[in-house]
């Protein structure tokens, strides 16, 4: 019997991908107005290189992109990047499609809920509270406030007994084959892998893990219903056996 | 003859005192309405104190609140502050009062415009940019790029240099008696001390460099004018002595 339903953060619940893609494009865009002496397509191709390079999180990114370009350091131009990746990051901040009916519709049904992911916990929680999403979720968990990444064990079974639940009894939905299903499945959780951004065709060699595979989130309050009819079914089964 | 008039950026061009305030204020809330258990009082002074002991710029202001206060750490806290200060820093970012009427008046009487501020460099240029003030302005110097600090002779000289000027062609308006006023009059600036924000009661033992002293920014027009025509005077005067 599920009881409770746990969700990824990034491209599972937050549109992040989309919103990182857009803030940076209009950062090169404001950067080349403000006088940024190269054209936007080198200026971008060179800004993705950086990040694939450094990491997302880098918070040097438009200092090392004058670098690389090779332009002299303006922190008149920086600024220029800083405001625009900002402005779009808080205008456009928005959950994926459809997912706060999800969420209310699992809520009525009597389900728990709860959030699973990576990265600086007051960046999650920014992005959580911002979107007013923290009143949805019995609990949250961020790995990097465990000191382990998934898809480790320790986070997922710090979440099932903070949940007070067994393994069987809660479903992992995340779009990162390796990180969300191979690590809940390892635990041994029901995994939904959400087929959604950039991740989308990838780690497919984890893809054996997924129990399910969904392109809308609207699909998830159906297949919990499903696995617990399912349940209930051979539960009466065994009654009528004995 | 004047020609040039420098104006400090924060408390003179753009209002960072009232502003900064409303930003604390407003996180401390959010914070309280997020669970903090402290009151807004307490939480607010420790706040202040823990400002004045690190500085404004220090960025871990409110995982060392959570210290201070004795609480738990808990990321989703120090979210709830960071969002509710950043949210305050944009939505009320304004120029002083009066600022754009004063600038575009110097600019149409002919005086080339620039700002000596301290400050780190990419912040001082995102409050510029945030608020377009960069049209108004010649150049921006701002110390920190030039490894000194206002009032270091060294950053007045070097505004003075690129554009162009003699010291006596130049006012320097600023709210701090000793880095604006001292640092400009050091150099052989005319020195206009803007008596507003929390500086306003403070430095008073440097007050004598002050050639003027305004309540309002409105005056330098008339300043300026005034110190050209008595300039003219003088020369005609001269003139007609030959």
């Amino acid at each position: 019997m599920i009881k409770v339903v746990f969700f990824d953060l990034d491209d599972t619940i937050v549109d992040t991908t989309r919103l990182a893609e857009m803030a940076r494009r209009n950062a090169i865009e404001n950067m080349v107005r403000h006088g940024l002496p190269v054209d936007f397509d080198t200026a971008y191709q060179e800004l993705l290189e950086l990040i694939s390079e450094y990491g997302s999180n880098f918070s040097r990114h438009f200092d090392y992109l004058l670098r690389r370009l090779e332009v002299p350091y303006d922190p008149k131009l920086v600024a220029a990047g800083v405001i625009s990746y900002h402005n779009t990051k808080f205008a456009y901040l928005r959950t994926v499609k459809g997912v706060r009916r999800v969420l209310l519709d699992l809520q009525r049904a009597g389900y728990r809920l709860g959030i699973i992911t990576d990265g600086d916990p007051i960046k999650q929680w920014e992005k959580i509270l911002r979107l007013e999403l923290d009143a949805y979720f019995d609990k949250v968990f961020i790995s990097d406030h465990l000191g382990v990444k998934k898809p480790h064990p320790k986070i997922f079974k710090k979440a099932l007994r903070k949940m007070g639940v067994e393994p069987e009894e809660a479903v992992m939905v995340g779009d990162r084959l390796y990180s969300d299903i191979y690590g809940a499945k390892q635990v041994g959780m029901i995994t939904v892998w959400f087929k959604y951004g950039k991740y989308a065709d990838r780690e497919l060699e984890y893809l054996e893990y997924a129990d399910f595979t969904i392109k809308s989130l609207e699909e998830v309050p159906e297949i919990v219903r499903g696995l617990n009819l399912e349940g209930k079914e051979r539960a009466d089964k065994e009654v009528h056996a004995d």
